[in-house]
């Protein structure tokens, strides 16, 4: 098929049940290749090798814990290349990311870039990407991001933030487990529980929906409020993180998005975070659903507010606005056509002055 | 990944836009070696030519039109392939489906039939099949029965009715243009549509549930009641086709489908209503969803019953209940693993005399 109809490419292979974890290991058997070895990227979350026994690497397998407190950016992918070829003198056959978006991204990248030559900045765009990665494995251990079936891996280069956006960024297999999710910290659950809740609206809400694009998010965004209105399960979270995936990969994001990236970069706070200090403030845009935000906000007891003691100036605000307004497509998507004019620059700082 | 857990496959590449079969023809030319040929099998309905112009099929393509007063069988599936070897002395680049759930299936095992060896019926059954098939793209006319998402190829061969299960009967594309659906006679609009309805229905209340099916198919049941309760629209029931398709390739079907084989095979019903007049006799097992059904069949002005001036005698029972407890699966999704006892064949024998 060719535009101007977009193609929707889900991801090819999914196993969804409590456990399913456990059959990773003999799974990997298929793929490995006699002399070959597996790279699993882990949250360092679990660097305390809870997830061992499970895992069963082999000796001559890569374990590498990654550091999330960052949100990935090229140059930790980079040298994660360089650092496994150096060590291992070859390629991997499989790569296994077991963690949240960050970790789900970054392997994203990690599988181009050990098939396509120069470094993963080089990626950041549209359809860049020549050639397929190295066979990679999706096992989420948060929900809401939609990282797992999405065909974007975000990175934070040396020139920008922008996405690996290609087929080839699609995970080849996920594995989705709930029983991974017993033990995610409440704020974080929430925070990228509402990632899922926010993007769902912002969809819902846009100039590019479609039929197929809205039943997946008023799916999603069903699930999420049973979630954390009425306690429903982590099965249920796991499903509405895919469901609203795929709604944004067959629509687009808004205006919420757009602006938490301004501040995700000024004041580096995490995305599910930012996402939902600046959907707190848009009340004036999407009122019925802010109003439903903000009672699951309270049912978990959390307080939204930009940290304390932040510096800033004109210039600062200046070139956050500048990073909203490279989001072209969410702006068009939230605000129609004529978006340049709805929201000039000095609305945004103005916006941004507010918060 | 491996058993027990299963893998969900869903269709690689999917467009879905009003008017996007009028791009079918540019997409082809991707796919199309220079001397090759594209086979078109298209529902007998549009045989006046009415698709013609969109599909501007080239002077060395093979263009059919599939009688559908039947359901597919076989011996259909087989003439296709030597039919099309000797007229065109080769096999075809791309097989093109535009139709309902019988078109779309006869497509599925044809593709198949080119690369494998042998009949169609020799792959009746659970993976059977070793090679990919030629390359598919489904084009739906008629939106409920999920055939466009689904691995089987429902087929009746000389010894039994029974599909193709295999990830090759999976289409590689499907094109989802809902204008297609403008035309559909109401009745069997009806009829297909509630064919989603009631296998939402069998997935939602059997024991092979999980959160996944789950939130598919309740959401294909929503879409189901807003269009025959409130005239939704035939996107709606387009999407609802699709995500009612992907509950049951990951739960499976229930009592309403296997007792309705017994009667399609018997009385050349087809599928679609066979399984509303079994579900209209079934209020004791389903019986909040019943009363909604019958809600849906008012509104849509029809009477459900067996055609008038059938014959049957006890042999002919006998039969149709030995076809029913054919369907193990489903009978132990319907009822639990004590199936066997629930369900004797006299009470499927009571069953089909009382309706």
């Amino acid at each position: 098929m060719i535009p101007p109809f977009r193609i929707f490419k889900p991801v090819p292979n999914l196993v969804f049940a409590p456990g399913a974890i456990s059959q990773l290991s003999a799974s990997l058997q298929e793929q490995r290749r006699p002399d070959g070895y597996v790279v699993y990227i882990i949250d360092h979350y679990f660097a305390d090798g809870r997830l061992n026994e499970i895992i069963a690497a082999a000796e001559s397998d890569v374990v590498h814990y990654l550091d999330t407190t960052d949100e990935p950016t090229s140059a930790v992918v980079n040298a994660l290349r360089e650092n496994i070829l150096a060590h291992q003198g070859k390629t991997p056959d499989v790569l296994v990311a077991i963690g949240g978006g960050s970790t789900l991204d970054t392997v994203k990248a990690l599988s181009i870039i050990f098939t396509n030559k120069g470094k993963a900045e080089e990626y950041q765009g549209w359809d860049l990407v020549s050639q397929p990665g190295i066979l990679k494995i999706g096992v989420p251990t948060i929900s809401g991001t939609g990282a797992e079936v999405s065909r974007t891996a975000v990175l934070t280069g040396p020139l920008k933030k922008q996405g690996i956006n290609s087929d080839f960024s699609l995970y080849d297999s996920i594995l989705l487990d709930p029983s991974l999710l017993s033990t995610v910290p409440a704020a974080q659950r929430f925070y990228t529980g509402m990632d899922c809740y926010i993007h769902c609206v912002e969809s819902l809400s846009g100039c590019f929906i479609n039929e197929f694009a809205r039943a997946f998010a008023s799916k999603a965004l069903d699930l999420c409020t049973s979630v954390f209105l009425k306690d429903g399960s982590d099965a249920d979270l796991m499903v509405a993180s895919l469901m609203g995936g795929y709604s944004i990969v067959y629509s687009e994001v808004g205006l919420v998005h757009a602006l938490s990236y301004g501040i995700s970069w000024a004041f580096h706070i995490h995305h599910g975070e930012a996402n939902c200090i600046i959907f707190n403030a848009l009340e004036r845009y999407y009122p019925q659903y802010v109003e439903e935000f903000r009672q699951m906000v309270d049912r978990q007891g959390l307080m939204l507010a930009l940290p304390k003691g932040l510096t800033y100036d004109d210039a600062l605000f200046e070139k956050m606005a500048d990073i909203v307004l490279l989001m072209q497509r969410p702006l068009h998507n939230a605000l129609g056509a004529d978006w340049r004019n709805l929201l000039p620059k000095e609305k945004i700082i103005e916006f941004y002055h507010q918060l």
